[in-house]
């Protein structure tokens, strides 16, 4: 009996000791990016992607890419070394590769202001940032509605918080009772203010980009944001084959600054290009390479990332398709076109189509998060709180997927062969049928030993039943508000921050004079 | 304007023609079961798998196997060259795998009685069935309730009506209002007359599996049942490396009559084995083949296929949790050394822990399909319908499964590199800026170009709201009532039919006279 009650008592503490250990081991263990250790997944031979690469040179030899009311565009175009006939950019073969490799690196450090959060961008790392561009919001009882900056702040705040999401992300909602001219400056100070983690800059045009690199210079000191690379922002492209001012004008300036950009062509394909995989990521090398190109035309060595966002339509209503299989082979077919290519590469997320976050949603997330994970992503914006064909940012969709990116690491370390992930001497050791709970391996390795959910329900029918019949959203709901509830800023010197809001406030002044003069 | 008039006409009737045509193209090239063109996803190279078979082996050779209550067995091992001690067996390096390469089939067609659907399972071939043992089920109205007949006559009616499910399973649910003892005549009359696909005989003991082998000879012929196999069962170990008579006297009445076997270690990885992936992979390795090696002892050449069920637990609850990455990876390891052994494959599903079919299910249903899509399963179990760890059969769990299903072929097909694929013509014909829709290469292709789920919402917010606002779990009640009002059965020959009552009626009488001996 006293084995017994040894047993018993050792268990009883055993399971507060563990629980405390696997936490400690957790939090200890949490790298500010991730790793991997598996190889990419491929879809298609070396051959098969040269046959794409020659393909995207013709096109941008013989189409090239148009150039919408930007002239000086068109000059940098020209002094690069492409042909320029009218607002037509083309390209002699090779031209924009070559630009690529020989000066864009194939990784780079994004700081951030916590210096322990910086990542690293590209090789075998991987960075979850959260939904970007919403113009609505979504919570369990709030339902839908348009985002203010309240909600703006509260997903900052929220990735902040999550120790699964490694950047700050850039527009996580759009706070449309900012006013639009001056909405940059608020969401710019939000990530600099309620987060310690790196961000992305304002993208909507060359002055609101100028304004970020200004606004980086106070927080960072301008030495800092001269010699590392303290903002990544997004650019894409209008598919097929086009670029407009905004969007190159404000690459130039963040490149001009030694800035990082993504340069995503955005392709609803079918739409927006032929409606067969292969197609859609060779018009997605061609457009990317001249954004990436243009870039190294500025600033040679000016750090960019290979960016694709490719979704399917239904060929029935032209409405948009997510967690489906084309777009999963075209992010494969990129990402080996990107590793090719020698720069990062950005993709993928949790992307649905659905109103609400339901079986839909988490199927069509999921069906994006798994090809984003094997097929060799290196930055993934949308990684949370993705709805509606990101009309919407949803509350508890951000925690519900924010959960599942926990699990990324574990996947992506892949199997264990040592001594003691083989563990043979426990195998040999144990009697046939004889359970593995209190092994001396098992005892070993528990604290680490599988990722589990926070969220998930694990427990019997009746239990669940008891606490409430609780869904996967009404759980979420309760941990959203929980994790706001005990939100606290990282600190920040005060100086910095009272010439952020004098910066901010001069700026909106001198807006608002443009705008009463226009 | 008659150039307009001539296009809009062509838009209007072509939506119907091409919804016609779409609708054709997908019923036309429905195969019974689908066709990987992508290579399996291989996380552990050639030497690291070889260790595992090393230690595989050295488990059988020093550890070896307990035969629980069945002397008949000790003695089919003890001729077939393994060293019996007591009711322990151990294998000598290399027999069971020298047994299962030289005489089990690398892959097999499984007859059904509609020909056309029989399937081939191993090679490049996935079969997918539905969920298999569940006690209760749940649907929206009835709630979580125990099994009856008549919901495992529903589940066998909609696999039936099913275009994604290919194989008509086994236990769909467990008929818990039948009397055990002969429930499996139930059961399996139900697969016989309720569909055409083929399905998976008793196993729950050797008199049952008998049973259905006789069925078969009914309904097949005893001609064809000799030389076809039209049976494919489900054999669980009792791991850690244990069998009991119930598992190996059913495997053996099924090989004696030339039907095939799953050989499948059911292991919660922590409980019944060591809580890292490659011990849990060497176990299920080492416990697959004395099970497949049996069955070669008891009949050379008989059909088997490799299974591997593993499931992570909570180390702090010991509840078995879905969806995880280190099945995701045990899943990987094993499809690799069943490739290796040069047998098929059975593993994955849309497994989950949720007790209902909210975003829990479905995130961790999607987490388990797509390692089972991209690891190289040849038959997969459990593919729809799967809740609460498998203690429930869901109805709209099931249809949104399903639904998902439908997808498969299009991911594993890969990316079409043709000049049809590639579209480079499509690309450099096009104009900057201008659309696809109206491409003649999106004229040419949009009736096969993406895969457009029948459940998913990809309406705008405004027509999904004013459609009621209905979430994936309410559209997919509506669906499957639909399918079962308009199911019809498939014919049967009235005197077949008429043979297995018989038999039924007898075989009934002949177990309530044994059931009163007792």
């Amino acid at each position: 009996m006293s084995d017994r009650g040894e047993r018993q008592g050792r268990r009883g503490g055993g399971r507060v000791a563990r629980r405390a250990a696997r936490e400690a081991a957790t939090e200890m263990g949490r790298a500010p990016f991730l790793t991997r250790s598996l190889a990419p997944y491929e879809v298609i031979s070396e051959e098969g992607l040269a046959t794409i690469e020659a393909n995207a040179d013709t096109i941008l030899e013989r189409v090239g890419v148009e150039i919408v009311d930007y002239p000086e565009a068109l000059d940098i175009f020209r002094e690069g070394g492409a042909e320029v006939e009218g607002t037509r950019v083309r390209f002699p073969r090779g031209l924009c590769r070559s630009l690529i490799t020989q000066h864009a690196p194939s990784s780079f450090s994004q700081l951030a202001r916590n210096e322990s959060r910086s990542v690293t961008i590209g090789g075998p790392h991987l960075v979850f940032a959260p939904v970007y561009g919403a113009p609505f919001v979504r919570d369990l009882e709030g339902g839908r509605r348009y985002a203010t900056y309240e909600d703006f702040e509260n997903l900052v705040k929220l990735t902040y918080l999550s120790p699964n999401l490694h950047h700050s992300g850039g527009t996580v909602c759009e706070p449309v009772d900012v006013p639009v001219e001056e909405r940059h400056l608020d969401m710019v100070y939000a990530h600099m203010r309620l987060s310690d983690k790196p961000f992305m800059g304002s993208v909507t045009n060359p002055d609101r980009a100028r304004d970020t690199v200004d606004m980086a210079r106070i927080l960072f000191g301008p030495a800092t944001v001269e010699s590392r690379i303290v903002l990544l922002s997004l650019i894409n492209a209008n598919s097929p084959l086009s670029w407009d001012s905004a969007m190159l004008g404000s690459a130039r300036a963040y490149a001009e600054a030694g800035q990082a950009v993504i340069i995503t062509p955005f392709i609803l394909a079918g739409a927006m290009s032929p409606v067969t995989p292969a197609a859609t990521a060779t018009q997605t090398l061609a457009e990317a390479m001249t954004g990436m190109a243009f870039c190294q035309m500025v600033r040679p060595g000016a750090p960019v990332v290979f960016g694709s966002f490719a979704s399917s339509i239904s060929m029935q209503s032209g409405a948009p398709t997510f967690g489906t299989p084309e777009p999963a082979l075209v992010l494969f077919t990129v990402a080996a076109l990107a590793r090719r290519l020698g720069v990062p590469f950005r993709s993928g997320g949790t992307l649905t189509a659905a109103k609400v976050p339901d079986a839909q949603a988490a199927y069509e997330a999921a069906l994006t998060l798994y090809p984003t994970l094997l097929g060799g992503v290196n930055f993934v914006l949308h990684a949370a709180g993705w709805l509606e064909g990101g009309l919407v940012a949803g509350y508890e969709k951000f925690v519900l997927d924010d959960d599942q990116l926990g699990a990324a690491q574990s996947l992506l370390s892949g199997v264990d062969l040592s001594v003691n992930g083989l563990a043979l001497d426990a195998i040999v050791g144990n009697t046939p049928g004889k359970h593995y709970l209190d092994s001396p391996h098992t005892l070993k390795n528990y604290t680490t030993a599988f990722w589990v959910s926070s969220l998930a329900s694990n427990s019997s029918f009746e239990q669940w039943r008891d606490e409430g019949s609780l869904d996967a959203v009404t759980r979420a709901n309760t941990v959203w508000k929980a994790r706001l509830a005990g939100y606290e800023p990282p600190p920040i010197d005060d100086a910095v921050d009272a010439e952020l809001k004098e910066f901010i406030g001069r700026r909106r002044s001198e807006i608002a004079a443009e705008r009463d003069l226009a």
